[in-house]
């Protein structure tokens, strides 16, 4: 019976792929914006519920748009520029960077405090966007937007993904820092204190990486301890895999680092990074692997330190499409950067877990009166340091609750791209409802049920919804929690969707094949 | 208009998939023995072409079936067995044997010199059959049959396969060679010496082998060079693969190795393998990857050092199902064999080449004239021996002709299990008709055919014949070259396959679809 609430009618509905609505959007719920024919690029995105605005970053404009009537009207700015950045600075400014003519640049945008100012002023300062933005737009294309104490925005592509996030005035970006393109690495800049970004040019550390998403995740309920968790992919280190391969991993980072003293100066001191897994366990102990990671979600909690991470992954064969959507708890998360080090004693060497003695205080701790006696980073030991610089990886993946994905499609025409999720109240209890995007142009609304236990999930597909006419990627998912109204957006143009609220009416309701 | 003429008629036919014909076999083509209700397994052939009998071994009983009237007469002997080896080994005798009761033994069978003689009797002495027939009938099931000068057959499934080769009375067989099925090993028995094997527990030199087949391949004009080539696939060895890992292999062995001396004593001397790759290569480097050997067939040309190998291989994920045909020539097997052993200096390295100085005669040469000057295995230097004992594997993996496979099936409800490979001469020239058998029962009739040159090949699906009328694996096939009666066997019951010849009639043509 659970089903069919769920489906917005009562009769019992029994769990085959038969109960998929299949339906192109009516109008009434989709409302389009075509573009400027002189821009592109509608990429970045920023959801200022505050002020009821969609800010949208294009190719040499920036767009606000009214979000209770997106029709009602819409402003926009030029500035010769692509658009990356669009982060909520203080309350009444965003920061928004630009990659400009292969010379990334950043400046203030003025909003006002309220709806009712009316404001949308671009400052005429501008300020070196290195380290921000990247240099080549063509590098770019999708964006993502956390909510509110943990604003970030992304933009990406399959080559490079950026993603910002401004915690108390600071910003965290990973992206690539010269002209090239080959010199990546995760920034923090803006604040009062000397930029910090990851060693350079140590594929240990990083190598080749493509970000996804940034957030900001308490450890404990004091803010020393907070941690900021970065989601990308990249090639697999040295020995790490056989032949040419894509890691799917998650790095972390303390927010209060600041650098080593007479090492890694103005370099992280806490960063570590785990492989996320994604994987079919088979019968004769042959997993199958997804690996490219597309897209993080992060579903909070009523406990601000252990949000779910639901996370979008595709396989790297391209002989063998499949997608997969894994769920990850902060626990497993935790445990494995609190176990051992990935080590190998040189080039020729087996990554194995470090068995030595781990110095103190432990790599990875932040500086703080909740775990060590140590006021900050700059304090840290040269044998921490040091120990530190030559073991970024942890050994031990982060494997998804239950062991397996919650869902995976295979033997269709399109691949995952995008994701959210929504918690909604039933009837008997509470649901996570996923919009997963396509590279086709659909997306799918999606529920997961526990068959026995909570690691034992079933996955029901509510709908399948054609949100492009023609096939084109979906690059960019946003779910306003306010207003309920899911956004997404391709490279060509920008749709808003406003379906009926979910369980409330019979109008979005599943048509039975 | 090549394709119409391997249709069979005579109107020009674009390479689509369209050019499938999928029918049922008529029953004047097919001649089904359902075997006995007392016995089953009807796994181990032997096509003796000089007497124009087919002999099928299976649980108590040998058959042996008239070829060119199969419906004539069949006749049976009791043997209380399930039989594994057939082969003959003289102009009078067969030599085979079976499982026992978890005890396995082998006999003699006589069958007179020609087909007129009439002879069908087993003899009444039995010997030891450890190291040739396996203890567990359950671990059994394909069996293959290689033509003269080279005889083996072999019996398989998903955990292990056996095969014999009998060179000049000697059986060359690679089976495991105790009552729990863990030491697995490549023996040679019977003939005037010791019997010969591989090292024991030597994860290095066998790891959980499942055997495919073995060949006898001249490696010139000298007998003394010659060396038996053998198919098998195992699990990969420690630091060779991330994860557990099938990996498909091929091995050599010379024919004249008598084993070591101080060293290696009834051991192997000239034991290497090199890995089988058959993946196709991906767009970002990432390349999909098919390990699980399914079946072997060399098919011989004008000279008999360099036959063409095809193989077939199936993908190791239960998610993804796909299947390839693979080619291979001599000599890019020969060059990897010649080229650097994989080498690590202890359990925590990773493999590499080995760059220091190779002993003298390198390991893997046999004792000949041609070239060397030792005259046996036993003469052979200490360090020669160490070096063989720890060097086992190649290090470069033997790819396949054009770099990919010839054929691909993906998306299919079906996976190839067995191949037999047809020359055949058409107008325009000569092809290579595949007769490929899958695990639903059906088979597919390919040919392909060089689209620029012969490293860029095409394939075309001439006709998907379904020869049994439940899906039930293929898991023998077999090709008369005399009398072109392709031969296939599944667990449940025998069929044999009387097609017309393949060019020269139009009952057996392609309708298109």
């Amino acid at each position: 019976a659970r089903q069919s609430e769920l489906c917005g009618e009562s009769r019992e509905i029994t769990i085959t792929p038969d109960c998929v609505c299949t339906q192109m959007l009516e109008s009434s719920n989709l409302v389009t914006f075509n573009g400027l024919a002189n821009s592109s690029s509608y990429d970045t995105f920023l959801l200022d519920e505050e002020r009821g605005r969609l800010l949208v970053g294009a190719e040499d404009h920036i767009f606000s748009f009214d979000l209770v009537n997106i029709n009602r009207d819409h402003k926009q700015k030029e500035c010769t520029n692509f658009i990356r950045v669009l982060q909520p600075y203080n309350q009444t400014h965003l920061y928004i960077c630009g990659t400009g003519a292969f010379h990334p640049i950043c400046a203030f945008l003025e909003m006002g405090k309220r709806a009712e100012d009316n404001i949308f002023r671009l400052a005429s300062h501008f300020e070196n966007g290195r380290g921000k933005s990247p240099y080549d737009p063509k590098m770019l294309s999708a964006s993502l937007l956390i909510e509110k104490f943990t604003f970030a925005s992304g933009t990406g592509h399959l080559f490079l993904t950026i993603f910002f996030s401004l915690a108390d005035g600071e910003l965290y970006s990973g992206t690539s820092a010269d002209f090239m393109g080959r010199d990546f690495a995760i920034f923090r800049t803006l604040g009062d204190h000397h930029p910090i970004r990851t060693e350079q040019h140590d594929s240990r550390w990083l190598n080749d990486p493509r970000f996804i998403g940034v957030n900001l995740i308490p450890e404990s309920d004091n803010p020393e301890d907070d941690k900021i968790f970065l989601f990308f992919k990249e090639n697999a280190m040295d020995g790490e895999h056989t032949g040419k391969a894509t890691i799917a991993r998650i790095g972390q980072l303390c927010k209060n680092d600041m650098g080593g003293h007479r090492s890694l100066v103005n370099k992280w001191t806490t960063f570590l990074k785990a492989r996320l897994m994604c994987s079919v366990p088979g019968v004769n102990g042959i997993d199958t692997h997804f690996d490219e990671l597309q897209d993080v979600f992060l579903m909070s909690s009523k406990d601000p330190k252990n949000p779910v991470i639901y996370a979008v992954f595709t396989t790297s064969s391209n002989i063998f499409k499949g997608s997969a959507v894994c769920m990850y708890n902060m626990a497993d998360i935790r445990r494995v950067f609190l176990g051992p080090y990935a080590h190998r004693d040189g080039p020729n060497y087996q990554w194995v877990p470090f068995q030595g003695r781990v110095p103190y205080p432990r790599p990875g701790t932040c500086p703080s009166k909740t775990f060590g006696g140590f006021d900050s980073t700059k304090d840290l030991p040269d044998d921490v340091i040091t120990f530190a610089r030559g073991h970024p990886a942890m050994y031990n993946p982060v494997h998804p609750i239950g062991g397996r994905p919650i869902m995976v499609r295979t033997d269709v025409d399109y691949q995952f791209s995008q994701l959210v999720v929504d918690r909604v109240e039933a009837e008997d209890g509470q649901y996570d409802v996923m919009f997963i995007g396509t590279d086709m142009g659909t997306v799918l609304k999606v529920v997961t049920i526990p068959r026995e236990s909570w690691h034992d999930l079933e996955e029901v597909v509510l709908e399948e919804m054609t949100v492009f006419r023609e096939p084109t990627p979906i690059t960019a998912m946003e779910l306003s929690t306010k207003q309920k109204i899911p956004n997404w957006t391709t490279h060509r143009n920008i749709k808003f969707l406003r379906p009926p609220s979910f369980f409330d009416s019979h109008s979005n309701s599943c048509t039975l094949a």
